[in-house]
């Protein structure tokens, strides 16, 4: 490997631990800061440390938050009547630029995975069974991942939740619109005509 | 969009400022350093004021350093006798990845564009000179970019060095190997035809 300057290769490799930046995005991005402001680098540095200093978790649906309330729960028009449990922050976002959902959220922080130690009493639910206690839930839509540890997550909570009397919906699984049958994989595909609907 | 808690907002925006770090790039980014842990993040935010902080010039060849020299002028096993002249600090990685080139480096820090009102008087051309009078230099191998700018940059210094009696090349442009004719773009085409080889 070439020699870099210390403080620039130190620049590198803790570029290289943010997902999907390799070697060469790294040496770009440490060598666009190089070349940039110093008031620039400091505002980056700046956020990075906000970010992990002032923002907590929503007391209500533990999204992330600057306040005691996420802008979902504090917001006077959604409806709490219905709420979207997602296993990740960052699964709201998806879902919100939809702009075709406009109930509340619930953040899990996780999925049921027994392979890797994670049972439902490390998830988020008991905050879900409070909230459903004191509101009018009419409807939970499962909005966990498609995935092998998502689905049993879905599945208990689905077994939880339908006894309490309220509807229990999970997301649909199929061909993403726009794309070819020819590159579905097979459960996808076999999940797609499992949900075919009369047209 | 979607609301974000004003932290995250400030530090998508800032990774957006980033080169190839869309939006979608910067959110993930964002959520990943939310994820981490406050060192993580506080480590990346160390390092790129430790860049703007603790990184100078090269008093030899204008590379970023450390210290008075940098890695390539301190080192006594590279050969003082040719000296490669770049456009810029990160064009010396390409060449040294290579491991063939054992000489030292000059970086100009830009290249001669009318356009952008760069003259020759605006790059690290005086120092060059100086090098050139210091030493025994035998060969100067011009590798600025194959643009307009690198290219009359070279022409410029080929012109001022020639008289100077010293060897000055120019790095071949040519068809990339591994690639095919079919992707070629015609002035490359072109030039990889004017310089053919012999076999």
């Amino acid at each position: 490997m070439p020699d870099f300057a210390a403080p620039l290769e130190r620049l590198i490799v803790e570029f290289r631990r943010l997902p999907g930046i390799g070697q060469k995005s790294a040496q770009r991005l440490a060598f666009y800061v190089l070349r940039a402001s110093r008031e620039d680098a400091a505002r980056l540095a700046d956020a990075l440390l906000d970010v992990k200093d002032n923002l907590g978790i929503c007391a209500e649906c533990n999204n992330i938050s600057d306040a005691e309330l996420c802008p979902y729960c504090r917001d006077p028009h959604r409806d709490r009547s219905s709420i979207c449990v997602v296993e990740e922050v960052h699964n709201i976002l998806p879902i919100e630029t939809t702009r075709s959902f406009e109930g509340l959220y619930h953040v899990l922080h996780g999925s049921i995975s027994p392979l890797r130690g994670i049972g439902p009493e490390q998830l988020k639910i008991k905050g879900l069974l409070d909230r459903i206690g004191k509101n009018e839930v009419k409807e939970i839509i499962l909005a966990t991942n498609p995935t092998v540890e998502g689905e049993a997550t879905a599945v208990y909570l689905s077994r939880l939740l339908k006894p309490l009397g309220m509807k229990v919906t999970r997301i649909a699984m199929g061909i993403p619109v726009g794309s070819d049958l020819e590159f579905a994989d097979e459960v996808t595909m076999m999940k797609s005509l499992e949900n075919r609907r009369e047209m």
